[in-house]
């Protein structure tokens, strides 16, 4: 069965606490959904402010392939008929092909949020759905609480439904806001609706009593088609049904069609996109694209899969884009590092004692806490070192950087850097810049030395940058990992730095990002550039 | 309906990445678990490595008032007889009154993982299932895979049930190792079970389709009686069942009883001190238990709990031991903000003209980026501040930092920072110091200068450190937001810097944080500590 795919984790899931993201965020992962083949992306609540406003007037550049953009609000108030509902129109000058609206199906909330009469609820409803519909959207009605709503008055929680139905809402969407229903109550709920309307009837499940996926699943063995949730879990209080669990589970284990096979095989990849940009860790343990998900450490567990991996994996890593991990000791790490050297034809290349001083190099690194798995520009520059051995194009003689602010200057602090470069034929650069805090100064000062001799690194721009304490116990003293995103308008790339002092990871990072793009540009064999693309990303 | 709880974090727990526990840690849990009610602790596998060995021998002293430690290990080795096999005899020198065996159920592993004939495998059941008996256990039998078992060759897997059953097994365990069933079809096979045996009958799930919670659930509405799980749902890949989620939901939405309604308000600090020894820290999310758990940030929901809790919450918090928050941020209104004040009886405290100036200084504040959600360190200073105008300690006279590296000193880097402040009454106070890094010395200087005055910031320490860049788009001149968490080991709290200069920002969170513990040491009346408690965390 065609299961359709509604993804709310830019609207429900940043309501969730800690999840943030900038209105570039917002436009980067649609397009990322879109690419996944998401039927519909919630962009956000128009209505509600103005982050969400200045998305969704950007986002009518925006070029989806597949899915429907959908702006999200709630039925008129009361006191404003609809055509003067201020809320109501941002829904209409968003423009999008989709709108979901919420409408009250609980008597409670009538009561005590709305304080009107249910009859008037209703006309609430209709009143909305219809003027939206005339105004050629697609509508998808939320009903919020829904199951609280039947469990309390289950015939008034159906005419709430019948009122959007009437008015020509495309679908009806059954909402356990609260996130307190267990699925064999859901499902009597979802049967009793799928027999009395002839529509798409959707499913919206909270993880409160942390069952939201299987409540999803069971309402789509009840006849649901259209399934609500958000990555990696996210939304308010404990999340939003995860849309990633639910859309593998429909494909591998249900049979259903959601986003096929093809582009399920990079779920784990959109999942870890969308966690970066919240800088929110992907959890180990996430089913399906976790990084322990087929990760094995007991001893039984480990020499199972050596003989049958079947034994001890539900699926195989790779549908979802997941990849099996055996967590002997440090020394497995040298195994991943010599299977991906493999892969790609690249062992051969390096001398062993090349590559076993690679392989070294790499375990003092992550020994270190460098996390060589999300830097892979700085695992590149490795390579690419190994395999011109001596190429390091320059040497660092000093640098210094000055933060101050003095009450003189009312308060405001400014930056001052300076660096002294040594190239290898043995000239040195040197540079000094005023910038808007260290990092930003040593950057400007490195670009300048490096400029004056490749005036081609003028391209690379940094675009991220993250802080990550590894230790947490010494306070201010702990060690640091710097992690820098970097592209050239044609690919991105981060790297790495870790030590105690934040400017020194930093200044690592920096460094190994200017490097790497010298040696690219000295080293551009297509041969060697096809081999080494997946270690960055397309733009 | 009586449901037994089968704990395993301290066992299937461990399996998972980056969980581990020395043996005091182990013997910590298992106090704690028992004085929650857990009927059965699984401490660990005395026959495979050193530390369950231990901890076994050590546990012997434990005084438990309830639950009964469970010593885990598997069927004897094919070839040695069951009163020879040392794994087999580990479980008996453990002396504790129950264990727990896992045997075979799916001819596939029987087949690949032990290379022996089926019925070779059913004698191996029996006849250390008898063995133990025999040694006057409670014998609990894990029959691994059973659902995949079943599936490949249903009356095979029913056999080893019943070679378990006939030796003399106390409880039958259907466990989905793999973590690949649905709750549809656990359901029917777990009906099967329950109609052919009449024994104890449990269930042991894993997370692998992110349905672990609801196939328990799913097992107990078929008639299993005993539950397995991990606090926290730690353990091997996607980790086990929740045992916190399945307890609150069998005790709060199905009517059974497991520890009781007394003991379940203990449950929030038992997952916290579990994932506190494991130095982890809980998912805020985590259904009933998490912090995030009854947290309102979106503005509609906000405004429906200030009139009725029940609008957005499936439970009363503080039947798990948790609390209702309500959060800060763009989406929220100003009746958030109201909500804190009045909750506490500091809305009254204020003149109106003081209040729309505190809610002025937080809208300003969001709008440069700054995230109160998180920080609410800083909302309390703030909130202080307004109520006593004009009592600030310090002000800031200058500082300066600056790091250095040079390749004369092999390339090390290293920081100094000097501070001056000026104190209300006019004095002023400089530091200088050497430090690990631009934060660790101005922390120091600012910690140096004020404790000549105030001794007492000495308790004050900086526990974490994270930075998040808030618009991506200019590279490193970027604006930053620094967050620091802090404690001075009664309580913990979190203050937050926003500038585009890295440094700044760090240095605003830092002053914030001292500045805070001054106005609560100087300004200590019980009342207002009562009222601004929740603004922090119990250490």
């Amino acid at each position: 069965m065609r299961i359709f795919t509604f993804d709310t984790t830019l609207r429900d899931g940043t309501q969730g606490e800690n999840v943030s993201y900038s209105v570039d965020d917002k436009l980067a992962i649609a397009m990322k959904l879109d690419e996944l083949g998401i039927d519909y992306i919630e962009g956000g609540w128009p209505g509600s402010n103005p982050k969400d406003k200045e998305f969704f007037a950007r986002a009518k550049g925006l070029k989806l392939h597949h899915a429907r953009l959908t702006a999200f609000g709630s039925t008129r108030l009361a006191k404003n008929p609809v055509e003067k509902d201020a809320s109501v129109n941002a829904l209409v000058e968003a423009e999008t092909p989709a709108v979901a609206i919420f409408g009250k199906s609980w008597d409670l909330h009538v009561h005590r949020a709305l304080g009107i009469s249910e009859d008037e609820n209703l006309k609430l409803i209709s009143d909305t759905v219809g003027y939206l519909k005339k105004h050629g959207r697609e509508v998808i009605y939320d009903a919020e609480h829904f199951f609280d709503g039947y469990k309390s008055k289950p015939e008034y929680a159906l005419q709430t439904l019948e009122a959007a139905a009437n008015a020509g809402a495309d679908a009806l969407v059954l909402c356990d806001t609260n996130g307190g229903t267990l699925p064999g109550q859901l499902a009597e709920i979802v049967s009793v609706v799928r027999a009395r309307f002839d529509k798409i009837i959707g499913i919206h499940c909270h993880n409160d009593s942390d069952v939201a996926v299987a409540n999803t699943l069971a309402a789509v063995e009840c006849g649901a088609t259209h399934v609500q949730g958000c990555m990696n879990g996210y939304g308010e209080r404990c999340g939003n049904a995860n849309l990633s669990s639910v859309i593998a589970n429909l494909e591998l284990k249900l049979g259903h069609t959601t986003i096929g096979p093809e582009k399920l095989a990079h779920l784990t990849q959109v999942c870890r996109f969308i966690a970066e940009l919240a800088n929110l860790p992907l959890a180990n343990n996430q089913a399906y694209v976790g990084k322990s998900a087929f990760a094995h450490k007991g001893g039984v567990h480990v020499s199972a899969i050596l003989k049958d991996s079947t034994t001890y994996e539900h699926i195989e890593p790779k549908k979802t884009g997941n990849r099996q991990r055996v967590l002997l000791s440090d020394l497995s790490g040298r195994g991943n590092i010599l299977y991906k050297l493999e892969e790609r034809g690249l062992a051969d290349r390096l001398s062993p004692e090349a590559r076993r001083e690679l392989l070294d190099r790499v375990k003092d690194l992550e020994y270190e806490g460098y996390d060589l798995e999300a830097a892979e520009g700085t695992f590149e520059l490795l390579v690419r070192e190994a395999l011109h051995p001596g190429a390091h194009f320059f040497d660092v003689v000093n640098y210094e950087v000055t933060t101050r602010s003095s009450a003189a200057a009312q308060g405001r602090s400014t930056t001052t850097a300076s660096v002294i470069l040594r190239l290898q034929d043995g000239s040195t650069l040197s540079a000094s810049a005023l910038g808007d805090g260290p990092v930003n100064s040593l950057d400007i000062c490195l670009r300048q030395c490096l400029g004056q001799r490749y005036p081609e690194l003028s391209e690379v721009r940094l675009t991220d940058y993250k802080v990550r304490v590894l230790d947490a116990k010494p306070g201010t003293a702990a060690k640091v990992r710097v992690l820098v995103e970097w592209s050239d308008f044609k690919r991105s790339w981060a790297t790495v730095g870790v030590s105690e002092n934040i400017i020194e990871a930093s200044w690592r990072a920096l460094c190994d990002a200017l490097r790497l793009e010298l040696m690219r540009l000295h080293d551009s064999t297509a041969e060697l550039d096809a081999a080494l693309k997946d270690y960055s990303w397309g733009v």
